[in-house]
């Protein structure tokens, strides 16, 4: 048994792939986020691959995007994450089950039950993606003329998740006794009402239904932002990261990691995974040709508007099959601007080709061969950029077969990834602890 | 083929049961409200016994009662509706999975969400049971302080209503294109707002899933109250009734479908299920002494609580083990007064039994042998008390396993129950039409 430390692998399944092309793909399933039996086969190939968790992504509006960019997206329609995530508890026995829940647009009595609900389907294996969620498109779907202001958002998610927490701290853990003899189902010592009124939140509790099994399910957040930052220091078990670079995941897992231990956390109780999409190929050249290809089903439309954005300057005049053109500075971000003009030069793509990579997917991508991702991988868990990641498939089923009949195995003859789960929990697999109860000793 | 009327069976789940003695009773499951195992084979068990649904109920609150009548009882710890359905969805094929969800504490939008989803999960086989909570303790556990008036209730579960089919019908049934080659995965033109700006609510949409299979799920009510009838009449499509009495089944159905009838509604498209407590034994005497059993089971505090309730009359200071004695008039309602004595005299009950028959489940009950109970069930049905049942078991498994092993293979000799499902979704079990999308023809 080895000491060292390991890589967690969530899978991040976005209704398909992240990938607004991946429908698209040769092979590909068109219709899988209509298709629970696809999604199931997909879960249980994850499980094979003992990654730790299926990440369920949510939206609480159709995407806003325009309609010439939203009718060619698989993204309009998806399954609702805890429906979705219940049914994949019934269909895979030991895969961590993380579901995505606004706290901004849903009440705290009603996640905290359905997540320890989830919890004791599944035995143990569920997390709470805490999301505050800034899409001003939902808020008109749930009575709100405009987005609720950022920082009441995190305001309201930092109570939210005090009252989500106490109220599954209801029981304790030994309070079903279930003496038949004297008909003593429960000790009505060992429950305690919340009684929390706060500035957002007024609970009674208590909730009605037992502690979860894992105690509470586990915490996952995304916020990269100042207050999103110092919510998951303060929080969070697992921190779903986007940063394009190892420096920038760098300086990002250091400065997390560093103000958890300024609020008394240990640095090793919160996993932080990256996103990242892989493109696997036979070699580095054929995984390229296939991430070509892929790119090449974003719609030119709604690609050159990415590009535009990326750039600061109107692309549309561009020849789509030349070279990018030099661009005069502007005051946009220059990092952004640099960097896409650097990507264009570095592999020699055309103003299409720039621009339906930006469209597909322009953040973090491993694309190579078994070896050469687990290479990269190995370098950014050893060099501290991350303790794992988020994986993301290009297209599906053959990304995700590919990544774990191909990559996985390749990660376990390094030792850099577990070749059977160890426990039966979420916790178990992510590592960390099981939470006291705040009211029971 | 018969076209004949036969009955609908929904087997109606409460945490276990609706007998808070169930979880004692000898054979019986006391943790299976815990246990998703036990619940799955239950499900299964249904669908082998050609169930049209399970029904889950719910609460928004641990169950306000005393504490000494709380700690005996089974029901302070239950699964959440939607995600032990989804659950079940993943395990089983063709019976109906009736969930219930609060229109005075959710959003419509969520509520349209996870009904349309977990009718793709399951392929058409979704119900929501559309109540409005009374509970006052489930108000507290949602920021309010107290109970919203029942009127208010009402008209904002009516405009619920409009605003949850209306997201339903947010894309046409052939709005998903997905071809390929033109890169096209819907058409625009088939998708539409809802733009719902009403006295309770205001909601854009359009809703981020397909139209669920079904079209809408079914529409399932309790309401009893005049408001609750009027509600039925204009939206339900199975009325889950409680009537102790054939007569008092009978005026309620006549008086349901009239009300369906001036509203415009074929009266075939309600189908009005009574809640029935069924306990079987190979003779009458033997399924007698079984509830004679169970009702022991009921801790006598919470039982006398019951009866002095029934009676209008403080009942603490009768001798438990004696015969009911004279009960002065009140002003409390006769008939619940009369029909305590009267059904005392009958069975020659001792005020202890008699308490603990109230404490445990006072309402319908069909206690006999396959045969009598069967026949209770086929005159309610060709006298037009119901269209069919809500079944709920005495103890779990037993209770269950004797409905469907003995009970059921009855109703089928007689051609009142279905022998095999005639097609995929609850709809079809229902005899219900798949509603017609309100924006596109």
């Amino acid at each position: 048994m080895t000491t060292a430390r390991q890589l967690h692998l969530g899978a991040f399944m976005r209704p398909v792939s992240i990938h607004t092309g991946a429908w698209r793909y040769p092979g590909a399933y068109p219709d899988a986020n209509f298709n629970f039996g696809h999604l199931k086969r997909f879960a249980q190939k994850l499980e094979a691959g003992k990654f730790d968790a299926f990440f369920m992504a949510d939206h609480l509006a159709v995407l806003n995007m325009p309609v010439e960019a939203l009718k060619r997206s698989h993204t309009v329609t998806s399954f609702e994450p805890f429906t979705l995530l219940s049914a994949l508890a019934g269909a895979t026995e030991r895969i961590g089950l993380v579901a995505t829940a606004s706290t901004t647009f849903d009440a705290p009595y009603h996640i905290a039950r359905r997540f320890a609900s989830l919890d004791h389907i599944s035995g143990g294996r569920a997390g709470w993606n805490i999301v505050t969620t800034s899409n001003p498109d939902a808020a008109l779907n749930f009575g709100l003329d405009a987005e609720v202001d950022h920082g009441e958002r995190y305001d309201r998610a930092r109570e939210f998740y005090d009252v989500v927490t106490g109220l599954w701290d209801s029981f304790a853990d030994d309070a079903f006794i279930r003496d038949r003899e004297s008909g003593l189902y429960f000790d009505p010592d060992k429950m305690r009402r919340l009684d929390h009124k706060g500035e957002h939140l007024s609970v009674r509790g208590p909730l009605n239904i037992a502690r979860p099994p894992q105690g509470w399910p586990v915490i996952v957040q995304a916020g990269a932002s100042e207050p999103g930052r110092q919510l998951a220091a303060e929080t969070a078990e697992v921190v779903f990261a986007a940063h394009g670079t190892l420096a920038a995941g760098q300086a990002f897992y250091a400065d997390v990691k560093g103000r958890m231990e300024q609020a008394g956390r240990n640095p090793d109780h919160l996993k932080i995974l990256p996103g990242v999409l892989t493109v696997v190929g036979d070699s580095v050249e054929e995984a390229r040709e296939k991430r070509a290809l892929l790119d090449s089903f974003v719609h030119y439309d709604s690609a050159i508007a990415s590009l535009s954005i990326a750039l600061g300057h109107d692309a549309t005049g561009f020849d789509p099959d030349g070279p990018l053109p030099e661009i005069p500075e502007t005051n946009h971000s220059k990092s952004g601007r640099e960097r896409t003009i650097a990507l264009a030069r570095r592999e020699n793509l055309t103003v299409r080709q720039l621009a339906q990579r930006l469209g597909g997917y322009g953040g973090l991508a491993f694309v190579g061969t078994p070896k050469t991702i687990a290479d990269e991988m190995e370098q950014w868990l050893t060099e501290r950029g991350s303790d794992g990641f988020n994986v993301m498939f290009p297209y599906l089923p053959e990304g995700l077969n590919d990544f774990v009949d191909k990559v996985v195995p390749e990660l376990q003859r390094r030792g850099l990834f577990r070749r059977e789960y160890q426990g039966p929990t979420l916790r178990d697999h992510l590592g960390l602890p099981r939470p006291a109860n705040r009211h029971f000793a």
